[in-house]
């Protein structure tokens, strides 16, 4: 999937810069990045009605971002059974799954209606090797009462620090999340997940984010991520 | 929430030593703990037809292993809005949280229908200061095609622990969790993950844990917790 994401990512550009005008998501391309079906699958990292004022207004300052090409809006679909499920197994030779339990599969953060659980949109600024997640965690993502779980804000910095891992380094898996959580996060509220690419030694790549609130001024987590890039020629399990 | 569910496990266990017949869940006391509604809520760690063969055997291993009050096993509820809600935010003064997004408010492992996502059961041995989580994630916790999202297992991981420090500790925070995720874990597969209280030093609890596969012969991801008991006289935020 992430390999498909950066290869798409690239074809993106090089037609920008033949000068054709392309679409920020353009539904052709989307269909075949993130799926074999027929049907075009909806792009969960536009804004909808559960959406506040905090998280649209971000999005916005964002998409401004976006117009001179320093900053690109990533599309995001609930992936289904596809040609990726089947490229991805090749590297799980004895995965014991079985083709109906895929075909059930979704992807975890865009499993629920819209406003109840994780609603975002990421951006990736290619020179910088950065992400910025804009995340507001619904009400089916509690932990303690009136707090987002531990566990959702982890998926979202997992989320976040990935993508910012796999575009440059293509098919890369977690190695190692180490999260400080300094303050809860209030249900319902908007924060903002910066992410960057510190160093790649090899096959390893380091990256650090922090979580601060929309206006900046509470840090409510940091983290580190340690990503291994796939061997194309080797399984791992 | 964690504190209510400290004191209940102590009143079962004084209840148990004074000789009187308690079940394993009682509804009455279960009521107390978790809701002010006056329906007995349904308890979500007990086999459900989504379960595998493979969680039900261990399911019926630890329950064996309750018998002589060693372990035991921890119920589990989907908490909406109750008493412990406004306990808890007595913590966190300056929440701008509204009571109707409060009241659409459900625990992040329990917010799936059955089988969908985290099937889980969670037990502890009070002498040896740990809990065993049995724990079957279904397609909606999909992350690369096949496999569980790093953040569903993160997810899990500080349940797991978060309960191990709760019950000992009172009402905890998480305030580091670092991961190693050594293997991928396939959709729909058992994990057991095993978690311990290994060193108290004043307000800090210090936990480690590993995840391995339900023959034990696999060993998935490892991680430590650092939880902090809040002081009841302070605000965090």
């Amino acid at each position: 999937m992430l390999r498909s994401c950066t290869a798409a990512l690239r074809t993106l550009r090089a037609l920008r810069q033949a000068g054709r005008r392309v679409p920020r998501c353009e539904p052709v391309l989307a269909r075949r990045w993130f799926s074999t079906e027929k049907v075009i699958p909806k792009d969960h990292a536009l804004p909808n009605p559960s959406w506040s004022k905090d998280l649209r207004l971000l999005f916005d300052q964002f998409m401004k971002k976006c117009e001179d090409g320093s900053w690109e809006r990533l599309p995001s679909y609930k992936s289904k059974y596809t040609q990726k499920s089947e490229d991805f197994k090749t590297y799980f030779l004895d995965s014991k799954l079985v083709k109906e339990q895929l075909s059930q599969a979704q992807l975890f953060t865009r499993g629920y209606e819209d406003g109840l659980g994780f609603e975002y949109v990421i951006f990736y600024n290619d020179d910088e090797k950065r992400t910025v997640c804009l995340f507001q965690g619904g009400p089916y993502l509690q932990g303690v009462p009136g707090f987002l779980h531990g566990g959702a804000i982890a998926t979202m910095i997992d989320a976040t620090v990935g993508m910012c891992a796999a575009i440059p380094g293509g098919i890369v898996m977690t190695a190692n999340l180490n999260i400080n959580f300094k303050r809860p996060i209030p249900l319902c509220s908007v924060v903002v997940i910066n992410s960057q690419l510190d160093k790649i030694e090899g096959r390893k790549l380091f990256l650090s984010c922090n979580v601060r609130s929309a206006d900046e001024k509470i840090l409510y987590s940091e983290a580190t991520g340690l990503f291994i890039k796939l061997d194309p020629e080797k399984s791992l399990i």
